[in-house]
């Protein structure tokens, strides 16, 4: 039985239709949702709604939902539809009528921004440590052949010299970069929507503050129409962070790909990170790097998604908004793995000196030619041009 | 054991990542790839591979593969990485060497194209189907309450006369016209790739247009290269395709939610129809039209992942390409849905012709007005000026 | 003046920011509009709205407009707002009362549909012609050059054996396929929406099939609304088609910048087409072929702003649907230009065959070591595995 | 002459297609490209490249280029290509050889990257002046009728009670939230790109940090290569923080379009800001929010043509990226305008006091039913249920 539920049941190809994965969604969302509603519980005891020990029997019992859940042993049905009416239903089950009292001062909507945020802000975490492992990554690698020199590309054609430690410190800046976003989206999402119903309060005195601070959230949103209307606008910005990183590893992978083409041989991953072919014996495929390639190309359309679903809709939450949870979810799966295995890939990167030596042709130094003569105070596009001619 | 495998095995993070969703997504391809497979074992018997007996052991077991997949009892394991390697590993372990010559004269590239364009053939039929059901419903609908009149609305205000019969049919027609871009769509997927290997042949004389018959194409995609190229591009226009459909529904979903507002009351979905508010008793809401409008930028983001992926590389097959099975799956499953559950809103729509006739307030007759005058001979824009000044 | 200007005036900033880039836009379409406008201005004659030396008039008028836009010497102010007001207000000024009844029986929703779907037919036979010409250069470099091989390339590494004439084919059996995408776009935007008025029909007694027969459509579209609702729809098809013509030449661009790279050297632009750097002097760079692979995602965010724009709007014209112009008539301007471009450097493409020669090395032919063995009689996956110790 | 022109002449259709539309857009990047040269001029004669003199006359004619820009009365021709080429000639026509130092140690890479900088530094300042007046807009709407309560919408159906201010407020906190996006884009942004070169720096001594001062950066961009990598990152967040102040103008024209149907009539545009129809005279139309409501698609689309067309390339400079200077220009104007617009709306707003207070109807206050038994001690859901029963 659903929360709303009345006499009709709904027609089963509807209710099918409606609940779609959100029982599977859901469930990454169980230990967020108890989290905050043991905050919630507390706060409802402290505006005399529940008496101390039914507050205490609550939180018992969302303590173990959180701990069932970590097992894989809570289960959502189609039946219940979402996370927040089985969580409901399971302490109505356990706890009688004051399971029933769980859902005062309170709507689905504040209570799903509630564990999703809280979720958002666990997940930005372990993104910031993927970076900072991903950065360290680099670190070793320029430790260990910064100094080799090797031509940089432009237009994919040779240009200047460059060097492994330009090249590695050109991604660990951009990630350092990176993590100024993830700390302004943080900022943004980390705004306690408890107490704010269905976009439009609640018809009751609640204490939104002391239900922030237990929840851990920083501060409150104040608007409780904002709220709603922030829903799937946060997302977007998350997404975007995240599409940022990816980015980063779309690069660094079409570098990989090319640098270490044989023809080049720049560089090489070993034979552990090289899948192979079905039909050509030969092959030795950089799979791995393609795959974090096409990965950019995920999350931007997931971000694409939701910055077109959530257009041309009035204020207020529309069931459209539920489909934002999937997209934002996946962005974040993605960029974590990514962010690992391109710190693996970092670590296992086989940089041939020999070959960057050689590479280093005659006219990847034509610019320092160029200005040799500028030390001499030929104005400088003179001698461009006069450098220029040997390469005609 | 992977089909390229050789001494080295994959580290296990890089295995599991590139791996992906595969083995899942492939259990959708199992039936097509061995009923394509069954085609190329009975080329291989009239090129004088195998031996017809042999022949009949590999179709025996191939069939018996599709019962299995049918009753979801085959299986594929992350070891094993794909649909295809798990069929070879099964026909190897059920019939010995005869198992290690099915990949003759193919690669997996070709093989996974013949299975998807099998799966999108059977699709398009389901889509074609969907359509049909679809425009019976509304046939229904306008035989039932197609002379009740409404107002006509543009820029979201009264226009002029509509009626359910206009409105119905714009939908019905709009839908004959997706049918002819799924025709054009199957006929781009028609084309066999089998025997095209990775995508530069296969050094052995193999029937081509044999096995394209036996495998129910229409023709043979003759240029091998083509047959890479044309990855993720026919299945852009698979999607494109889909997403013409789904804007339709998304119309007819805006539609709807409008029509229903109370306030205008046109039309209603029954109740059990709609869902409720687990905070506002009152609530009876249209979710499930709202689901069906959020879905089409479901489908349009999987055409824009697709098409932003497979950008900016060179010609040949590149693992990231692996990424476009599932987007086009679940354009299609998306499309699928969405038509029918679509054709049951339409089955179960109340017209409230009381409220509709109400709603044709004088306002909706001015342009009729004008004609009037029109008719009398006055130059349109003339009588255009004198109706209007009713309206300042 | 507006076409429905009352007495009161349009705010000024509000009137700049609606009218837009329309009179820039518009001023493309003068021609095909006016055409319409002849074949509009016939009907009226034959039901009975004008006379004969009316009709002739407002032709002999029109044709100068037509005339003057070909000199670009018509002219649409901002106070006019759109070219229809543009043309309107001509007539009006040229032969007075006469030029008021133009817009009898029309509104500038079918008139705009009207003119934008003749200068979409105009631009698909251009895009036919740009193909078709693509294609001779493709001809004409497979006649000079088809038998060179050089390495055929899957994960941007040397797989199977390819040729110039493998390479340059499996483009122009693309094109081939894009012509039938072409032919179903056109076949869809070939319907005349004139005398749909703005969506709800015209309360007069009009032929459309005449109008529709006289300005060049093969058949009308029946449902006025349907008119109103497949504006931007029949737009994506459009953009999409054009996408896909988009997308083979930003793969072959990125081929030659690929196989151009000088350490490769297959292929080679001839210095003409080539820019160089502000500061290297050695740079020979294939910016044009840069240009054509980063069109391609230009064309595609036309095909997303539409596709997004139009989603979740009720039935019937709303303004946005304005901005929908841009975009299309951007798209077909950049890929005429882009496959002109295209068919030239194809034309002036050097094949170096030496150094296509040089780079068929040995593991290029691995998989025919294979095939020989599976000739012997050897089960395929034994051979693969035979020849793929070579390799380790 | 192009700067990096030797003797072959660009084919001419070549030459065409490359310059494309840069001279129109850098017109609008001569100031900020005048602005950075006068720092680099500065560095130059700090490090001895130029002496007193020099630079003095440099200055003087960089601030006479700046003087014509804003009187329109500089030019670039499509031979000169680029504003850096119109600047550099203008430079050396006046000055003689003195203009050809000007590009000692710089490469038109960084110098186009310093001028688009200092060109969005001023942009977000003008983005954060429209907010702020925008803002302003909302505080006298709230001051006017902040206490006139109207139905809050959920699923587009009336929920709960809603109030002008706690909608107009919504919007305002979502700006100010907005501004901190624009902070962190700015603080992006706001690193100087001077004496990086193409990507690889300049072999001669530069005194960076002095040229960054006096340009007007806060700081640096260390590496050389990072510069050229951010280039489209940057632009990419900045489309992104510009998408989120245009959703949010976005939902408010979809807000408004609803709440001003004259069903409902909750507030009204003047008709100084509605237009009309060409056909039908009593039209009067919210065009200008519907034009505000499209053009947020407009600036997503542009974020994702900047997303799509960067991807999948190896690090350094390619020409692809020449084309990320339009979107992102089109995005500023685009967001600033309709924040302008929106202001303007806002100040001329009716709130039609009396039509919202009649939609108070019984349904809007069901919530606020079941929280008076809620206070009577009734557990919430049973008390839910109890009033559910009144609206079945």
């Amino acid at each position: 039985m659903k929360l709303w539920q009345k006499k009709t049941a709904l027609d089963k190809q509807i209710e099918h239709f409606t609940v779609g994965e959100d029982p599977q969604i859901d469930l990454q969302l169980i230990k967020y949702d108890c989290m905050a509603s043991i905050a919630h519980a507390r706060m409802l005891k402290k505006i005399g709604i529940l008496k101390s020990e039914e507050v205490e029997k609550l939180i018992k019992e969302l303590n173990r939902i959180i701990e069932l859940a970590g097992k894989n042993k809570f289960t959502i049905t189609e039946e219940q539809e979402d996370g927040h009416t089985a969580i409901e239903m399971h302490l109505t089950k356990k706890l009688g009528d004051l399971g029933k009292k769980i859902h005062t001062a309170r709507s689905r909507n504040d209570q799903v921004l509630a564990a999703l945020r809280l979720y958002y802000k666990e997940r930005i975490e372990t993104c910031e440590a993927g970076i900072q492992r991903f950065n360290r990554s680099l670190d070793q690698l320029i430790k260990a052949s910064g100094s080799v020199r090797f031509p940089g590309y432009t237009h994919t054609r040779k240009a200047m010299a460059s060097s492994v430690r330009l090249w590695a410190d050109a991604f660990s800046l951009s990630m350092k970069d990176n993590l100024k976003l993830l700390d302004t989206a943080e900022e943004l999402i980390d705004q306690s929507p408890l107490g704010t119903g269905a976009g439009y309060g609640i018809p009751l005195e609640v204490d939104r503050p002391y239900t922030a601070k237990l929840a851990g959230f920083t501060q409150i949103q104040e608007n409780s129409l904002y709220v709603q209307n922030s829903r799937g606008k946060f997302e977007s910005t998350l997404i975007h962070t995240l599409s940022q990183i990816m980015i980063d590893l779309n690069r660094m992978a079409a570098d990989l790909i090319f640098f270490s083409v044989p023809e080049l041989g720049y560089m090489s991953l070993p034979e552990t990170f090289c899948t192979g072919s079905s039909i050509m014996p030969q092959k030795k495929n950089p799979d791995i790097l393609e795959l974090v390639r096409a990965k950019y190309h995920v999350v931007i359309s997931q971000e694409f998604q939701l910055k077109s679903m959530t257009a041309n809709l009035i204020s207020g939450y529309h069931r459209d908004l539920q489909l934002t949870k999937k997209p934002v979810m996946n962005a974040f799966e993605t960029t974590i793995d990514c962010l690992s295995v391109m710190s693996a890939v970092i670590q296992n990167l086989n940089v041939n000196s020999e070959k960057c030596e050689q590479a280093m042709t005659d006219e990847v130094l034509a610019t320092e030619k160029v200005y040799e003569l500028v030390r001499q105070g030929i104005p400088f596009r003179d001698a461009y041009r006069t450098i220029s001619k040997q390469y005609e």
